[in-house]
């Protein structure tokens, strides 16, 4: 058997077969959220890619994709990420894992390595929750961390209900939810991730482990005013929702920056009517806060709440805030990323605000994750980047950790 | 001939008609934007009904309607308004002075009066700006207040040009701008519509005749930071351009209550990408600002535009102000305002801060309006209101002005 060249044009081959699906020409960078049609050309290349290796692709209750190199069974080492983006997001942040994990197992082919275990490459669903708002469903469905009826009830922006939206995509939203089959087989769940700090700068290395995941959340902060016409009605006549979200917005902020190693965004905005000339009557202010712990990350945001309240006071509006998901700390299990990080030459540990399916599912089974350097530190956007170097590094360490526990 | 009754379940029987087009199941209200389905249907509506009033109907080079009773011709009465909404829009604005121009030219045709000069009932397209971001583009095209190269650049949310979407509706895009044959036959324009503040409350009156329109205008603010990881980044590694935003909000606020008389909304914003775990990369902020002067509304907008650099000094957001309409202080003749508020029994006269076409073609003819109140005070939202009274005044208002210019 022949392996194809890792790299083509600079990058991965995997990533420059996909780098023209799904590019949105009005943010820029991708937009691929689930089930839509550059999704779905994901998933046909993915196909078409795992069964040119030989792997046996299905796809599970919940939308997740797994290619079994060898039979499906027990104990089986499983490694991959997502293929899905935030809107305008970069090339790198789910499908890196996924190119990494088929270049990887092509590698092994090559020099004729048999599997001791079953070995399987993975695509989760919605893993940004761009289009359902809620991140890593695909894992959080089959591991059992959100309930069936949830998660079918969540609807996207045009008002399509997640059960809907599955039974378009060919799945029994009757069987959506905990997939204790699957889980079952899982022994072992490597994710390779490009980094979406500055880590690894810092550090001056190409590949680290991750020791833990910030708790992180969302919230939806609804501001309700009063709606009218903006000509005619005069300034102290107003309960504008968008002046007091302004105020809610910078709330949040100093509730961050008041709290230790604490982050908290707000990243989308929903005005209702949303017309130029129109005085609003709502404000959706979507807040994403993560902090160090789960009671750090419950007081950041209880602090949110009062902050906001005090901040719209005398406004005439009100606010309420409500739960989107919730995603407690994940600390990797300590000695599987010990011995990762032994077979990898000492490579470092890292801590890792940013949410995975890997953080999701560890929860379940041993999970452990590989960083790939980012030298521009930024993600969720075009700009996040990895050298082609540094994806070979990766490439090659994700090889190494499956002949370990091979 | 025989004219049926004015009213239909509590409200003027045109009103009834249409009360089921372009309703919106999510914002409430309706949302009735030019060339949408609904907004075809809505002319469909009125071609019916201007027809079988026995009007000829003809759509002009720039996508208004008009119905002629007798042959067109030199010095015509006009009258009419609009049929589109804002997003969410209320049942009135607009819609009430399109069926209170029919209902009247039904009323006067049941008497057997016989106008001396030609009548038209005019409906004219995109009032509100909603699709393509120009208030009265309609009445500004046909009066040369925006050049025909300008508005066929205008794009709406979905990247469609007005060029397009008027060549989409029948019109050719060549032929948009400036009609001196139309406006060469309008010989005095009067619009009726829904009062959109509280004056007629406060003066105990059911109608009013239009003295001023405050100076108004919409301009964009464009504040540019840094995409990022919501999880990854940070607080102080950020230049987060919602913060940045809502700092700007809160300056057009406070601009505006330093202003006597002004008004300025941040009713609109566009987040780039938009995604709950993504720090922004871009806002933009729609502003309309108003004031009673000219003057002070460019002193307004210059005010805000110094209080948003100073607002975002440090965030590491740029800020831009980008003007996207401009409607000075309109003066309603006052020789004609004053001789209808006599044919009506000394009705009062009123200022208001809400554009509208008739005022913008007040450059081009002699133009009057009459408003009917509105017992919320409350417009552009679905508590916008008249009472069936009131809108039976309006109508016999109108036609008496109508009789006492024909």
């Amino acid at each position: 058997m022949s392996v194809r060249p890792l790299l083509a044009h600079g990058r991965l081959a995997g990533l420059d077969e996909i780098a023209t699906i799904g590019v949105d020409a009005t943010r820029g960078g991708y937009s691929r959220h689930v089930w839509t049609p550059a999704e779905f050309e994901l998933r046909e290349w993915f196909v078409a890619r795992a069964t040119g290796l030989g792997l046996d692709v299905e796809t599970d209750r919940n939308g997740n994709l797994w290619a079994w190199w060898g039979a499906p069974g027990q104990d089986a080492v499983v490694t991959g990420s997502h293929l899905d983006s935030v809107p305008g997001g970069g090339a790198y942040d789910g499908p890196l894992g996924v190119v990494s994990a088929l270049d990887a197992v092509a590698r092994l082919q090559t020099t004729g390595f048999r599997p001791s275990r079953p070995v399987a490459v993975v695509v989760f669903a919605e893993e940004e929750g761009s289009r359902f708002g809620v991140a890593c469903l695909g894992s959080r469905l089959l591991s059992g961390a959100i309930d069936a009826d949830s998660a079918r009830a969540l609807t996207d922006v045009d008002g399509v209900s997640f059960a809907d939206a599955a039974a378009s995509a060919g799945l029994d939203p009757a069987h959506l939810g905990r997939d204790d089959d699957m889980l079952a087989r899982i022994g072992l769940f490597i994710e390779l991730h490009v980094e979406q700090g500055r880590g690894l700068i810092d550090l001056d290395a190409p590949v680290a482990v991750a020791s833990s995941i910030l708790a992180h959340g969302r919230w939806r902060l609804r501001v309700t005013g009063q709606g009218n016409h903006a000509g005619a009605t005069g300034m102290r006549e107003r309960r504008d929702p968008v002046v007091a979200a302004a105020r809610a917005v910078l709330a949040v902020e100093e509730a961050a920056l008041s709290t230790d190693d604490a982050r908290a965004t707000v990243g989308r905005l929903r005005i209702v009517p949303g017309g130029t000339n129109v005085i609003a009557s709502a404000v959706d202010a979507w807040i994403d806060a993560r902090a160090a712990t789960d009671e750090a990350t419950r007081a950041l945001v209880a602090d949110i709440e009062t902050r906001a309240q005090r901040a719209v006071a005398g406004s005439g509006c009100s606010v309420d805030l409500i739960e989107e998901s919730w995603s407690g700390v994940v600390r990797f299990d300590r000695d599987l990323a010990a011995r990762l990080s032994g077979t990898l030459g000492d490579v470092p540990l890292l801590a890792t605000g940013a949410g995975h399916d890997a953080g999701v599912l560890s929860g379940s089974v041993p999970t452990a994750m590989v960083f790939v350097r980012n030298p521009t530190g930024v993600s969720h956007s075009p700009e996040e980047f990895a050298e082609a170097a540094d994806c070979v590094a990766g490439v090659t360490a994700l090889e190494a950790l499956l002949r370990s526990v091979l």
